[in-house]
């Protein structure tokens, strides 16, 4: 029953991030008159909503005063850097309604989302517009940051000097990889769109002079050429022969001695134990024709197919895990 | 994110009982491909979606079959009399998608489900279709089951002889009272729609003799007379004015010494801990237009009000607890 009803927790951490609660509260504690009309709560449903949240663990209630605890005033601040809620708008506004067809998409193996009203594929419809666009690059870097930092410390980069980011979208893996690493210089490669939101991402670090914009599509064109080849959270979009490819581009694109580091929500060996891995591919059949999440041991095949001499996997941070290639 | 994202999880056991998987295993283990065409999923979303029900601990992979676990096995095996799936069914068609829109209730006050397109009120909705209502009330006799049977063993029923089960729905409480107690006889009450549903399931039970139906509503009759009245999951329903008269209504059934029983997923009186109990009462702002779950301590103090001169609470299983008042 906690699971099957979970989405009720689910929705109202969804709400609370669309109304600005942590928001809010992260300027000062607050009573209960006073949120109910910033929020622009009704009078029946404020102390309910507040309560849960508190329940949930995200904020407390202290005499009269509501007041963020730390993670949630940390990660969920719209206003701070480290703010990571862009992915649970994004769930909020388009995933929550989508998932609601989730066994017309078991049937039927198509998406269910904006592809349903006529968009060609996910993509067009997030890159078309501006806003749109600027929000799930943000969402991106907002469940990509803790990985990223791993990445940039984890890695061996002493050993290389040129980065490559497949899928770039904001750059915070290159961006993260470039301010740990001062002797990397880095590119982000990425649809045209992506540009101005990249660019004053990079700008905000102060890594103008060392990590630029490449514009274009990585299935119409080689990749760039560098000594390490990264790719977050975007083998999951693809169905088998695009995952293929992509990593026959990396291949293509290193010389040898170099790396490609793909990660996502990889899934345990024996399908049994990462549920957000397998969940996670489910949102890939609600979001894309052919996209699938994929345990270590599959890309390891497939890069060894590609001509890769050497794999191994580390684990970064939650559900996320990276494959190293060595070509 | 755990939180945010925890509606996949939900949703994907909601389909999964939607779908019948577990009432499928309970036959008998079976392989992928099996499974895939018995169920009628689709080749691509059947492996992702069985291993994500493996990984949530609800069914198990050895081998190469799958199998229920023993919990799912027992309770949403649509055959066995322990099912209680009927509340996951009805969150699946009827909750997941109307809880999407809670934003919208927390900013109005408003309900947001079949009220929305023109019906009065939840319970006409439900009660309009013979099939609609029996699936509400099996769902409400699944949740519910757990509660009864602990009321019908732990409160002290030998020092009565008559109980009344006020909105008594399929008649699970009164059923499990008389199957414990064989001294008691018992009424159920509810609207006239509920007889047939009620008595089919009293005589399952072999209780036909010692526990009949009598029909009307709640507000617009006097409760029928008897030692004990009894309200499960009934007063969480109504606005505060709707469950002051219900206890005042019940005080006016039962004899000197005779007892109210209320349950409900009593909220703590901190309102700081019983998330379910929280996020229960956001449900009723979802479903009805002036409903409320509420604390232990508010429960006994309306018990007062109505002249009851003893209270207390007792736990039942997991998020209820019951409100006992003696007159």
């Amino acid at each position: 029953m906690q699971i099957g009803l979970g989405f009720w927790a689910s929705k109202v951490l969804l709400s609370a991030v669309e109304m600005g609660v942590f928001t809010e509260l992260a300027g000062r504690p607050e009573s209960l008159p006073e949120l109910t009309g910033r929020l622009g709560l009704h009078p029946r449903s404020a102390r309910d909503f507040l309560d849960a949240l508190v329940a949930l663990g995200l904020i407390e209630r202290r005499g009269d005063e509501y007041r963020n605890l730390p993670p949630a005033d940390f990660f969920l601040d719209r206003r701070k850097p480290s703010y990571v809620g862009g992915m649970l708008e994004m769930a909020n506004h388009r995933l929550f309604g989508f998932w609601n067809n989730l066994t017309t998409a078991l049937r039927t193996g198509e998406p269910q989302n904006e592809v349903k009203s006529g968009d060609p594929d996910v993509f067009s419809h997030l890159y078309a517009d501006p806003e749109r666009l600027r929000g799930f690059l943000k969402a991106m870097s907002g469940i990509s940051k803790g990985a990223n930092r791993i990445i940039a410390s984890k890695f061996p980069w002493k050993n290389y000097k040129t980065a490559v980011d497949v899928g770039t979208a904001q750059g915070d893996l290159i961006v993260q990889i470039a301010l740990a690493n001062p002797h990397i210089s880095g590119i982000g490669f990425d649809l045209a769109e992506v540009a101005p939101i990249f660019e004053e991402y990079v700008a905000e670090h102060g890594l103008s002079s060392r990590v630029s914009f490449r514009a274009g599509s990585f299935f119409d064109l080689p990749l760039p050429k560098a000594d390490v080849v990264t790719m977050g959270h975007i083998l999951h979009d693809w169905d088998l022969e695009q995952k293929k490819l992509l990593i026959r581009k990396a291949f293509d694109a290193i010389p040898p001695g170099g790396a490609l580091i793909a990660y996502d929500s990889i899934i345990d060996d024996d399908r049994c134990e990462n549920a957000f891995g397998l969940l996670m591919s489910l949102n890939m059949l609600i979001e894309t024709s052919g996209g699938f999440d994929y345990t270590g041991a599959e890309c390891q095949s497939w890069m060894k197919e590609a001509g890769f001499r050497e794999t191994r996997i580390e684990h970064l941070v939650g559900p996320d895990s990276m494959v190293i290639a060595i070509k």
